[in-house]
């Protein structure tokens, strides 16, 4: 795998997997719209940048130019409960980019691709029950990439992620806290906190992407699916207690001031066929360790 | 059945089941685009049309205020070889616009649906194999429809169809002929002509959209998918020899002239379940005369 091409790279993931391949000494090309934000690629030299426009034909050019190995399709838009205002930009953002995407890398002759999809595709460990629209989107998406491969002969593998974390994640989640521990004082209403979490960290995660790049690159996949999964689940409140007791901080929770959501995730999807010469690395204890120290040191400056 | 909205009823098969649905004393609503063409429907009277704009909120009000029992879902974009500037085209038509749909039926409260497949969806006998990207299109979307009957409690039958014909078809078929026979005269290239079709008179076809609907008024479905399929197939060179049989007519064609298409459907799909309580009931044979008597009345005007 010498020439990458990464979609997605501006979000969590993608810029991590960005980052990691741009160290391992690939040519990482992304594709970026316009309006994307690109403060999590900053730091990050070399990246080839394309701008998408919407036309397959100067998209399908760039990715024969650049003599792209294998597409990592890491980009969507996340929605847990949408409104209907959101099913233009889901439909946008999670089928019609992606299969923009296929056509130019059919154009282009390119056939490699890490698609990537969720757990959410598997409500109550079914073969598919999608937890939400975009879990939908994201198993529609994934028939549109059967066609190219039955048809056009395409290389594919959809890796299915879970929750994922780690030290340098701007997202707004619970566990990343802004950059103190300010937060903590806020009262924060949640569920009871009993919904089991699979929370996998991104540095494991972007392992998942080079091993199934490389698989790729060694044997044909007819959009195999395969999960990145951490070993332990835990419960939303263990997780908590568990970050409490490690930065010695205490969070200002009400647990049960809220509902668990429509459609709540109280077990982790666990039929998964693990990705093949792939293991998770990091603990739970060890990535909040990570992003406690994280915050500390900056506290520190 | 009382009132019934019909997408895609400005076409061949969406038309006949709108004059049917008429003729039978329903109120007919039909949801078009400003831009599409009404000849089809233009002697259809007392059609509750409602030009969509892609406001999702409006589509509701209208869905509400029209008190639904049954909604057919016939609207799409077929294409068999696509090129790249038809890939937004078809996502648009085979994805976008029916999610659309389903999400404005969820903001109104109306659950029953009759979706449209095709068994293009199973190249081979395949329970999945797209013979092209529309036929993708059909199965993503089918997808997105199972997210609304499993956490919405939409009530759904996917009817599957084959290829359909009747007298009143405008379309660009070979048995369409236009209007008077003049056709016949001008040579035509075809491929060899043994690929076999299941070809279904659409009175046929729009009997059992009738029956799938009173299927959702009496009992649950989650999206089951049922064929409606003419008894027999035929190869092309037979549909034409017997067209050129019962018209006197004959046909100036050179088989073989032209190859096969890629992924050509040289047998339908054969694996399905027939929609129960149906059956087809007009032959080829007086398919055909139905449409040759047509053309000789209008030809003796």
């Amino acid at each position: 795998m010498k020439n990458v091409l990464i979609t997605g790279a501006t979000g969590f993931v993608g810029s991590n997997l960005a980052r990691q391949m741009s160290a391992n000494g690939c040519n990482v090309s992304i594709i970026v719209r316009n309006t994307s934000k690109r403060e999590n690629i900053a730091d990050i030299e070399n990246l080839n940048v394309f701008e998408y426009n919407r036309n397959i034909e100067f998209l399908a050019d760039f990715i024969e130019k650049s003599q792209i190995d294998v597409v990592y399709h890491l980009a969507s838009l996340f929605v847990a409960e949408h409104n209907s205002l959101q099913v233009k930009d889901l439909i946008e953002s999670n089928i019609s980019f992606g299969t923009e995407l296929l056509e130019a890398m059919k154009i282009a002759g390119i056939k490699n691709i890490v698609n990537t999809g969720t757990s959410w595709q598997h409500y109550e460990d079914k073969s598919y029950n999608p937890v939400c629209l975009y879990a939908a989107m994201k198993e529609a998406f994934s028939k549109i990439l059967d066609y190219y491969v039955m048809a056009a002969g395409f290389n594919a593998i959809t890796l299915k992620l879970f929750d994922s974390y780690g030290e340098n994640d701007r997202r707004d989640k619970l566990i990343n806290m802004s950059s103190d521990f300010s937060e903590f004082k806020k009262n924060i209403s949640m569920s009871p906190g009993k919904q089991m979490l699979n929370l996998l960290h991104v540095e494991d995660i972007v392992k998942g992407f080079y091993v199934a790049g490389k698989m790729l690159m060694e044997k044909e996949y007819k959009n195999e699916s395969f999960a990145v999964a951490a070993k332990e689940n835990y419960s939303l409140k263990e997780v908590l207690d568990l970050f409490q007791q490690l930065s010695g901080q205490k969070l200002n929770v009400t647990w049960g001031a809220r509902p668990y959501r429509r459609r709540e995730v109280m077990r982790p999807w666990s039929k998964y066929k693990t990705l093949p010469g792939w293991t998770a690395k990091i603990s739970l204890k060890e990535g909040l360790e990570r992003i406690i120290d994280r915050h500390q040191s900056k506290e520190n400056k």
